[in-house]
């Protein structure tokens, strides 16, 4: 613990996994590409959970349960679905001590067996809209492990939903991206893009894909969540159909959506420092880390007595907070331990505070002397949250100037190719996937979306020069 | 919906599939021995995690999550873990379209796997005790499904704790217990016996494993929870030491602790009647159900905006509360209907009641005109919490009777024999295995427990009429 992360400005790729590892979010598994998820990582994922699950049952979604084991034959049923997802499958050959008749699947994702079920439940438009959420486990093949970022098996939570109408679909489709993006500016403080996905970058079995992209403190995308319009492709593959008002059989129409423990990932990369982790308030375990100062015995009692005082104070309160009162160690050692940890607001108290009936703040995104300040012990739990809400606000602001500082408009392929160097492109794109594929094999980045702001007017292809409607996101991705 | 559930009085293993498919907790899923867990069903897994969750917090635990992928290698490192569970093992093959080097177990339990991991981050007595939970699916291969009861795959929690020394572990151990008892008593209103297994019901690995027993409907016993204490048998398999504070190393003495969802299967057997499920206020997903009455459209209109003040208010108050708006269903099918469905409360509204001021209650535990009374409008939510916390209390007292009226002391093998047709036995045990075989094959029972409440007396065992210094419950299981 005495250790400190290799700087984020020396190593991006090392600090990343330094700060994953030393403030205990996650760690490798004995299995290749797999991860633990440790306490104090899965209690962020708990706080990310509960933000989507809120927001989910407030849209009128439910949860369910799937099974983990998919038949081999329901993976083939939607021909794009098996293709894209072959290369990534886990198999169970074996089970109960007998070789099986028919291998099972660990799911990758749960289109077909949901689908398999819908087909039964679904009768009549009277059974629809079904809005279905599941929060599980997933298995995708992966040879190079990045602690959450890209993991075989990864936690996630997938929406499935069927429609009597297209209209409905998309609708809904478009909904859940606006609850995800909701979420990434009020809970995690991130600023994303909303978009369309090109047809290459698409989910396997999807009409459209939606995503939203975030910039990450190296400049580079990550898909933070995605919503696909599932059109009829699995309905037809599976039968889902209901009968209409008109005592007609019609095939549903579908949507999926999800977010994963990924996004543990994107919240240490977009707020993150030198110093390691920095976590937005809303989500952060411990939001408020106490440290008691004192020099001797008599010291000793009475700050601790104040400190105690204020745990229990910012505890009644609703904060989450921890009142540090480990032996052995200097104040300056834990004030090292909980930056690198990210806890957003520390309160210090030395004897001259008890004294003065003060506190002083030390404000983890503000490093330094300009991040400290005293605040009156007296109506400290608002204060408190007021700062925290402070907190929570510039990390959003903070990421959003990064954002907008690195994203550069390109007319040609030689400014697109020097602005994915320093970070996101947004030039016109003729929608070709020629186009598409010379861009990332001459700079390694990717169409990220087609965002929905567009400048509503045509312009000429920065790749090929034809014409185009719509302007892309490039950049090179996790 | 129109159909009504095999009464339970006729046939109860029927009347428990009904319930659980009709009611739409649960159905089976395409890939045999698998369920799919609706979303009520998945709700009331929802309460039943949140009221164990809190709980474990409570007492200083934190979540984490380990992979669902252990290494063969690693299952036969715990001579008696691997014996135990080598028959309900379903083993990973292939991964990413190639053959693996070495099979991966999908986890039956993750004693190993987590040793794997505390064998690394446990170094010295400073890191003693971790306090970790995990909520997880496992899989057990298993031929005969029964829903909720006996699924390849579950649902559960698994608590996996390390401590310095074998008091510190047992005292953990029956902690868990307590805790369990604490969540059976409040929340699912089931009365458990605690108690502890013979060797030969025990976990494969554990010195002592520790049980929660509970009576269902049938007079049948459902193992409802279980505590281990494992000693150092997996820290000596992985090596997990530390050094002590005379820096000499030692083994870590462990635990481990799991409720699945087995608990749903509880909940509807233990308190469901010939109309239905019957759930426990504090689980049930829907506890009040907000039935308006009327014949014509200037009564409709009344009606429901006096359904609606209620509906309101009721929600504001935290009552979880259903409005049944549903056009073209009479009200008595709607009262079959949440009547099968388990909601603990129906408030009725019809004209003479907007008229009057009041509302109607109809208690699910009291069928009929007993379970009827008027509530006054005014002050209606203390009412319904009042009344939701009588049935919470009913519930638990009812089956608490039950089990005991059908709880017999015996002292022969014959007397033991014609007990477990009618429930439990109670009776002494040499604790010698041959008896309690003797038992199995004569009757078909097993030794549930040997409870923690003894008379303090040695006795005669009931088989063999040898001395016995502890009594244990009989039972036929599930």
């Amino acid at each position: 613990m005495a250790q400190s992360v290799t700087p984020r400005s020396e190593d991006y790729s090392r600090w990343y996994t330094d700060v994953v590892q030393m403030a205990e979010l996650a760690d490798y598994a004995p299995v290749k590409g797999c991860m633990v998820i440790r306490p104090y990582g899965y209690a962020l994922w708990e706080a990310i959970r509960d933000g989507l699950d809120r927001r989910f049952k407030a849209t009128g979604h439910q949860n369910a349960y799937f099974p983990l084991f998919i038949p081999e034959s329901f993976i083939k049923k939607e021909a794009e679905h098996v293709e894209g997802f072959a290369p990534e499958l886990a198999v169970v050959t074996h089970g109960g001590g007998k070789e099986l008749a028919e291998a099972l699947i660990v799911r990758p994702t749960s289109e077909t067996i949901i689908n398999s079920m819908y087909a039964k439940w679904i009768k009549s438009w009277r059974d629809l809209p079904v809005l279905i959420n599941q929060w599980a486990n997933v298995v995708r093949w992966e040879m190079r492990t990045r602690l959450f970022l890209r993991t075989t098996e990864f936690l996630w939570q997938e929406g499935h939903t069927a429609h009597a109408t297209a209209e409905e679909a998309v609708a809904e489709t478009l909904r859940m991206l606006d609850v995800y993006e909701d979420f990434c500016l009020k809970d995690a403080a991130i600023p994303v893009i909303k978009g369309r996905k090109s047809e290459s970058e698409k989910f396997a079995g999807a009409v459209d894909s939606y995503t939203i992209e975030a910039m990450m403190g190296d400049r580079r995308a990550l898909q933070s969540g995605t919503s696909h319009f599932l059109g009829q492709n699995f309905a037809r593959a599976f039968g889902t159909q209901y009968l209409d008002q008109n005592n007609e059989l019609q095939y549903v129409w579908q949507t999926s959506w999800g977010v994963s423990t990924r996004m543990v990932g994107a919240v240490v990369m977009v707020h993150g420092d030198d110093q390691g982790l920095i976590l937005p308030p809303r989500l952060a375990p411990i939001q408020v880390a106490i440290v008691p100062i004192w020099r001797d015995g008599d010291e000793q009692t009475r700050v601790m007595e104040a400190a105690q005082g204020v745990y229990d104070e910012l505890t009644a309160a609703g904060v989450r907070c921890k009142l540090d009162d480990r032996e052995g160690m200097s104040p300056g050692f834990k004030f090292n331990d909980w930056e690198m940890r990210g806890v957003p607001l520390r309160v210090e108290i030395g004897p001259r505070d008890v004294q003065s009936g003060q506190v002083m703040f030390a404000r983890r995104d503000v490093p330094g002397k300009a991040g400290k300040s005293s605040a009156a012990r007296e109506g400290l739990s608002a204060q408190v949250r007021e700062m925290l809400d402070t907190i929570q606000g510039n990390l959003l602001e903070r990421a959003r100037r990064f954002r907008d500082e690195h994203t550069f408009d390109v007319t040609t392929l030689a400014e697109l190719s020097a602005a994915v160097e320093k970070g996101f492109a947004r030039g016109y794109w003729c929608g070709d996937a020629a186009c598409e594929e010379r861009v990332k094999e001459e700079t390694k980045a990717t169409t990220r979306c087609i965002p929905f702001e567009q400048p509503g007017v045509t312009g000429r292809c920065a790749v090929c020069g034809g014409e185009a409607r719509e302007v892309a996101i490039f950049g090179r991705a996790y």
